[in-house]
């Protein structure tokens, strides 16, 4: 059984989970595991890691329309260097404050792979589900793409400090609060465009048509091997943590007034099928 | 450097860590992280391990006096077989159903050895802390000691059934709540008896001259190879999840009406040093 579909089974037990958080009363809450081997490359700072594993669960909390408020991460490790722990909690505190939330602790724990376990919280009394888009309605997405991608491939080629940079992506946590009032759906871009795309439109049984250009990040361009491989990073190779929603129509101005960083129109909500300029987009991306 | 240098360097950065949950506005936070070779002997149930995982954050919440009211769980592993899923998140549901919180969800992630990371929530306005016993007060401790060891053994001898009955301990949140009004500092005995009076005596700046018999479980005397080892099981081996916590000698026999368990004194908080019988009870105990 893959992921998706444990997560299906489980949903089916669990009422409140099955979105980016679970929903509790006038909170949401989520929760991540980040890997050594597939999470952090080699070059990848301890600041880097706190910001990006506690970033990626503010990420979830943003694609809920709620306020970020607190995060813990379960730090495990071979052994405790002062140095790197001290920059890995530096790294959660930087970004927890970046969106106005507190990084409050956690635990140590000894393990063979340096494993990150993180969770964040928020405050809504309403929460932006992926549930609620309809035909008609924009398709849109905050940022750029492919930043995660590019970074991969600097690292790959040695340079760590730009790899590290565009490593330390900004929760949209003031965006998703901005989006709450206009967005019908919401999540984040973890699992690529694509993927994201076919999320949204399961859970609110819809269809959605793209339409090139995507909003793919310039610093793809200069890794990228041709047309066909900046389409891959930037589509479907995820981990950009951007927020892809639906607006209606008469609410795309105000949205894009609200949102304090860019919010790129890609397409439009239909009655179902996943295109990109005419043709089926599969639904595949990253799977963690 | 270990764990405890560690926790305490960490904890110079973050006002809100240190205790057994982090204090919020309103609530306590907890997070923890277990693996199967540390955590999970062979023959322990995935039902028995959902319940434990989660069970032992819901300890620290109830080690802060708090109500636990949710709790998500990352559950890692090589594959996804669904009845074993499925039996974790039964563990996990009940353990909170039993103390009346609600198991809300979590993720699923990739990773060669089973691993599961929790987080549980809590509510209250005045949690007890490690910090507030003062000499003269009562040293005592919930329920009795000694549990896991005792499951421990049963799992190597192959007596899986029993074993995991032991294994799903029940977590400690209403007699948390009812300790509140009168406990100056509480904590849980995760780390075993003499490192937990150790920690409150660290947090409170005091000591404990604790005296025999030791509240422990019968059926460690059905494991335990003599008179040490048996004091070995109880005192210091610990993954039992009883309170541990200062009450003054005025309250003491409300707070034991108060407690739906047995309050067991073990002790008197004392100046300074840890005392077991007149002779000093050495710091060491499980180390996570």
């Amino acid at each position: 059984m893959d992921e998706q579909a444990a997560l299906a089974l489980i949903g089916d037990r669990l009422p409140a989970a099955g979105d980016d958080c679970a929903v509790l009363d006038g909170q949401v809450i989520t929760t991540d595991m980040l890997h050594e081997r597939t999470d952090f490359p080699d070059g990848t700072t301890r600041y880097t890691a706190g910001w990006r594993a506690v970033g990626a669960s503010l990420s979830d909390v943003a694609s809920m329309g709620a306020e970020a408020t607190a995060a813990v991460a379960v730090y495990a490790a071979p052994e405790f260097d002062d140095e790197e722990l001290l920059a890995f909690v530096d790294g959660a505190v930087d970004v927890c404050e970046s969106v106005g939330a507190e990084y409050v602790g956690g635990d140590l724990d000894g393990h063979e792979e340096f494993t990150v376990a993180t969770t964040a919280l928020g405050d809504t009394n309403d929460p932006v589900l992926r549930s609620g888009a309809s035909p008609g309605e924009a398709v849109c997405v905050t940022g750029t793409l492919g930043r995660s991608a590019a970074a991969l491939r600097l690292f790959e080629r040695g340079d760590g400090e730009a790899a590290n940079d565009l490593f330390r992506f900004e929760p949209r946590v003031r965006a998703g609060v901005a989006l709450r009032p206009y967005a019908t759906a919401m999540l984040d871009s973890s699992d690529g465009l694509a993927r994201s795309v076919h999320q949204l439109c399961g859970a609110s049984d819809c269809g959605a048509a793209l339409e090139t250009p995507l909003p793919i990040d310039e610093r793809v361009d200069a890794v990228a091997s041709g047309d066909d491989d900046r389409r891959e990073l930037g589509a479907f190779f995820g981990e950009d943590f951007e927020l892809v929603c639906a607006i209606p129509e008469r609410s795309l101005a105000a949205a894009r007034e609200a949102v304090p960083c860019p919010l790129h129109r890609v397409g439009t909500v239909t009655d179902d099928g996943v295109t990109l300029d005419g043709e089926t987009l599969p639904d595949r991306g990253y799977s963690h």
